[in-house]
């Protein structure tokens, strides 16, 4: 190879391609306002305000080993033992074999797009998505495809053969997230086994996030993807404690499958990357003890911010939005030009009382060029009366924002 | 697309290539015999039999936040903060935007990869080489290519020419680790000059490992990529606290580079995955407080460790090795046909006053076919005694297994 002109070498096109988060990347922003003495209400990002089980946070503080040594490539034995008990409570019988412990439910999405796919391959989900299944699909050279779902039909999923159209011979898995983020939405028994039905006839995975299980409001049933037998070697399930126990910090998720060949797969990802973080996990097999007891009392507590965030959000003109089923998002229409002018606006030229909100522009959650412009995410995981003043602020925001100029 | 017969989906090529870990692999071997009652000396891995710094794991007890919560994407400030003031003890001079902390080394390597290489990319390595370094490049689709460096040879690097012959179009960075594991060798600064110029002369990247920085012997100079001023735009620092402070199971590390398009990008990256544990790095911010005083004592320690390991190693008849500079590993040759079967044998078949030793067979640090089939890497981890111990029991080992039939 000839020798080339000296100059800076290259990024590679994935690192060009991958998005910067629409939930983080206006950080720099609300750091700004923050110096300049102003209160950011946190209306962008899943970080609930809520406190962590004690018990964990009891089992992190006891640590007496003097070494703060490697753990098992799958995760300690306990934890995963802990798992098989809390998900028998689903009727859903595992083994510790079927389950490996990873760094967050984000290692967990990585780890199950590069067992399943090869760079190019194809997956299929739909947007709006959680918005880091793009970060994660660059990084593994993975094309994701977005079939779009509409907020007139609560977000719920297209028909069959629109998702059957888009299936090629490079196409390698289904990925969805139920309860959903950004939208709350929960898909029906019936549009599961429309995806069970589809990965069968195609030949391919279905990869469920389903890291929101319990939050789910108004008696709407959750179907959990493993307790579909006839896709049981064809079900691959990301999880987290990140929302479950209020601790996004702790990097503890898990991928579970009774497909042996995955299995075999992510663990020898998991070998290359070690372990996942030791005290953590101690902490989360305490919290796995409690899981019930805490979660009754927190998914009432998400059920009254959904109805008070809801019970504000009609009160602003034009502001379209589906009520959310379960998790702990939604995604709202706004009666703005540009959301991520907007978000940013709200930040660097806008106050009220010394107090403003930030928002993810929903744009980032889809791929399709142009939407999501009008639309935020809002996350409601704060407490009732911030939350009502954080709603206040934006509806004021909204109207300034539109005479400004 | 024509529907497929109904059978199970496939598992991606670059699973089926990704090498399982030779330092973790012939983990149910060992277990079994611990089952057994049989105490098995780990000289597989690289975790120290060291105490970590009290300081750091008081840290960790006195964690006093209600809310395990996310933290920055790039880590904590106070984290990146301290790492300004250690590295400045080596003339390095950086600032908080060079850092970012990584979940491990591990990520630092994987995300390093994705950010310099598209799948199909090459990185030039010379083997034996870490060998997680080819689970990563599978992982990011990237073709690893390695050169070998011979046990005759300390295990220093091939001549310029070799090295440049090997670049084609597709190569993006060279990757290198110094102190070496898996042979303890430090390369030379005429050596890192070398790679300096080729890195110049090609327009490619640099990816320095350094994780082993302190651990130095002899009175051997070990020269950090960063004080290379003039590819400062090209060098990529990876680094790690598991074997700085003994703390294998924090999954704390970093990548540092003075190229913003490079720290934008594995930002970006590090947005998909949201952020580190978040307690660990405040256990490492205790540790970064007290690195010198820590270290100035195992180093000491290590020292000893290597001088008692190879004092024993010279007693086992036509056992080959290169006494190493730094680090705590070597390579070792040993009088025997294969080594995977014969560590599986120590495992399985053989015992010595209800004590055997595990070994990493070699072969997986090698991509060469049939390359380090009699060697093995051993970590010189253990203490004193058991060291002793061990090495006592592997000389045994080789003799009933060349005796075995």
């Amino acid at each position: 190879m000839n020798k080339e002109k000296i100059h800076q070498p290259k990024i590679a096109l994935r690192g060009e391609l991958t998005p910067p988060s629409p939930i983080r990347k206006l950080a720099p922003l609300a750091d700004e306002a923050k110096r300049k003495g102003i209160r950011v209400y946190h209306l962008n990002i899943g970080q609930p305000e809520i406190k962590t089980p004690e018990e964990i946070m009891e089992a992190l503080r006891n640590y007496k080993e003097e070494v703060l040594a490697y753990g098992p490539s799958m995760g300690i034995a306990e934890l995963r033992q802990e798992l098989v008990r809390y998900y028998a409570h689903f009727d859903i019988s595992l083994t510790l074999d079927d389950i490996m412990i990873t760094t967050g439910g984000s290692e967990a999405i990585l780890f199950a797009l590069m067992a399943v796919c090869d760079p190019q391959d194809e997956v299929i989900t739909f947007e709006p998505f959680y918005t880091n299944y793009a970060g994660f699909a660059t990084m593994a050279g993975v094309n994701l495809i977005a079939l779009p779902t509409l907020l007139e039909n609560g977000f719920h999923l297209p028909l069959k053969s629109e998702i059957t159209r888009k299936i090629t011979p490079r196409t390698k898995a289904i990925l969805y997230c139920s309860p959903n983020n950004p939208t709350g939405t929960i898909y029906t028994r019936e549009e599961l086994l429309m995806l069970s039905q589809i990965v069968k006839e195609y030949n391919l995975f279905l990869l469920a996030d389903e890291v929101y299980r319990e939050f789910v409001y108004d008696g709407v049933i959750h179907t959990g993807i493993l307790t579909l037998k006839e896709i049981e070697e064809r079900a691959i399930l990301l999880d987290s404690i990140s929302k479950r126990f209020s601790a996004c910090g702790a990097r503890i998720g898990c991928l579970i499958s009774k497909n042996h060949q995955v299995m075999e797969t992510v663990l020898k990802f998991g070998q290359a990357r070690l372990c996942p973080p030791t005290i953590e996990q101690i902490g989360a097999v305490a919290g796995y003890r409690v899981w019930d007891a805490y979660l009754k009392k927190i998914v009432v507590e998400f059920n009254r911010r959904r109805d008070v965030m809801c019970e504000e959000l009609v009160k602003i003109p034009s502001c379209v939005f589906y009520k959310p089923e379960g998790a702990f998002y939604l995604i709202v229409r706004l009666p703005i030009d540009d959301s991520e002018n907007f978000a940013r606006w709200l930040l660097s030229d806008f106050s009220l009382d010394k107090k403003t909100v930030m928002l993810a522009p929903a744009d980032g959650f889809y791929l399709t060029e142009g939407s999501g412009r009008q639309e935020v995410r809002i996350a409601y995981v704060l407490k009732e009366q911030a939350l009502r003043d954080a709603i206040r602020i934006l509806a004021k925001g909204i109207e300034a924002y539109n005479r400004r100029r």
